[in-house]
């Protein structure tokens, strides 16, 4: 049985969503242990109760430190605590990584934990890493993320042997900066099946399964493929609404633009993995629905029963240099 | 009369598309001169015979040392030599960049010239910049970056005080990578209308008159821009075409996603504005239709009228220092 603590007050649509996603989660291998007030119905499921709440707009930082008996952070605490075996929750992203970092400490060998999503792209998943844990990060660090990613997509997204690229600005190896001209040499001597640079223009189509980054190239890209298909399909309906002809055609094609949109929503996958830590955390959109939260308790319970931890904690190559930060 | 140097040989289109798009772009106020070989039928445009040709995929560097007779290398060498005011050519980027340094010099005080690329944002043009030129830079460039993109939108897009954002990973000044946190304070100190950091998720919708970037980042938002506006587009088609019901609400639709791809289309701006040379080069897509064609050669021409180069050149407030490279 794997358990999953979840922040029942994390998220816009908290705490009504947040428990009917547990719900729908939880089976015979499943147990979603939720985090929040005293009296919450839980619709049966165990309740922790929790005196503090963490707004969405908070600091992080501050949040975290002058909120312990928060939801979040007391959900954090029972993965580190060994109560449960990872974290869910659809709060304020800052600080459910201040959380996490300050409550399941990092794996013996990895440097700088990292934040995977996975983007629904056209070929299939794809894992983007690191998507903004680090602003700033060093050629041994996309090293190590690369290797995180690739156990994250063997034993998450069953994908036996992943192919790897790494984000730049040409297909060619002596295309890039300085960080991803040393990152390219580093990936290219390693075990890992890496097949060169990825151009961001194939990020939806599908560039490779998974795709390495720096965490401030990683959070640009995430949010600019996010904005630029929520404008692209707003300006496309505004234009289909502009004539009689328009919105007809419009209501005709409604059932394929929601499959499209049901395609490439990024709840399919959950949210955020944070990577590289003592237990799993996911961080899921702040407006996820009940799905969302179903999905990614159980894509974390998934990382679980496959020891995601272990098999990072074995796989890093640096493991006998002192961990660097 | 404002001479614009066009190279007959740039692009997959060339040279019938360039040729026709100089023709159209001709008044009593341009005069676009053609290079390319002899014999070359320009409609009565004025040609200077080149004997070389660059092809798009050829190594940059390479190319332009190796063929100095280009038409590529010889319509650059016209601006440098004062034979031309401008250049535009759909050529091989990199060849164009190489070519536009050799053969016209940075201007005093210019640290690093910077690619302008206008998006055709759904608030309006907004010029992005550095989008490929320094893959690596300094905060005092992107502070450089920031004046050029004002002169620009000032005197080519007609924004009388251009707003200036960062692009970074928050939209507070503590977000952010080590380069756009000390680019931030310098902007902020700066008589530029800064008003702060952009998300990249606002981008296509419209960010700021002016985002600024270092030339990594810069390329893959645009790149990602692009390709993420032509997945979606053909993946909602896809899906359209996938019942009866959906293809007749796509013919039905078709004339509002044609006026939907034409006012995301990049041609409307020309191709990307190569600033901070004694010489306007405007570096056109590869796949240039005539009118895009036109359409550089247009605002090449309104660069030069409003001598965007010369208030550059006062524009630049570190003119006094030593140049760095």
């Amino acid at each position: 049985m794997t358990r999953v603590a979840v922040d029942a007050l994390g998220g816009d649509r908290a705490p009504e969503e947040v428990v009917a996603g547990a719900l729908e989660a939880a089976d015979a291998g499943i147990e979603p242990i939720l985090y929040g007030p005293a009296g919450l119905d839980t619709g049966g499921l165990p309740l922790v109760e929790t005196t503090q709440v963490i707004a969405m707009e908070e600091k992080p930082a501050e949040a975290v430190k002058s909120k312990p008996d928060s939801s979040l952070v007391v959900a954090c605490r029972a993965v580190g605590a060994g109560d449960a075996d990872a974290v869910v929750s659809a709060g304020n992203t800052g600080a459910m990584l201040a959380a996490a970092f300050l409550e399941l400490r990092r794996l013996p060998g990895v440097a700088r934990p990292a934040i995977a999503v996975v983007i629904p792209s056209r070929k299939g998943p794809s894992v983007l890493l690191d998507s903004g844990a680090n602003a700033d990060a060093r050629p041994e660090h996309l090293l190590q993320f690369a290797h995180m990613g690739s156990v994250f997509a063997q034993e998450v997204l069953d994908i036996p042997e992943p192919e790897v690229r790494l984000l730049s600005i040409g297909e060619e190896p002596e295309k890039g900066n300085q960080l991803t001209l040393d990152a390219h040499a580093l990936l290219a001597a390693s075990d890992l099946g890496f097949a060169g640079n990825a151009e961001s223009r194939d990020l939806l189509a599908g560039a490779a399964d998974v795709v390495v980054c720096d965490g401030f190239t990683g959070n640009v890209a995430l949010k600019l493929l996010e904005g630029t298909i929520k404008t692209v399909l707003d300006a496309l309906r505004e234009e289909i609404a502009a004539t009689p002809r328009g919105k007809l055609g419009g209501l005709l094609i409604r059932p394929a633009a929601r499959r499209l949109r049901s395609k490439l929503d990024p709840d399919t996958y959950g949210g955020a993995y944070l990577l590289g830590l003592r237990g799993l955390s996911v961080i899921a959109h702040g407006n996820s629905s009940r799905r969302a939260i179903s999905n990614a308790i159980h894509l974390a319970a998934k990382g679980v029963e496959h020891d995601v931890v272990g098999r990072l904690a074995a796989r890093m190559p640096e493991r006998r240099t002192p961990a660097a930060v």
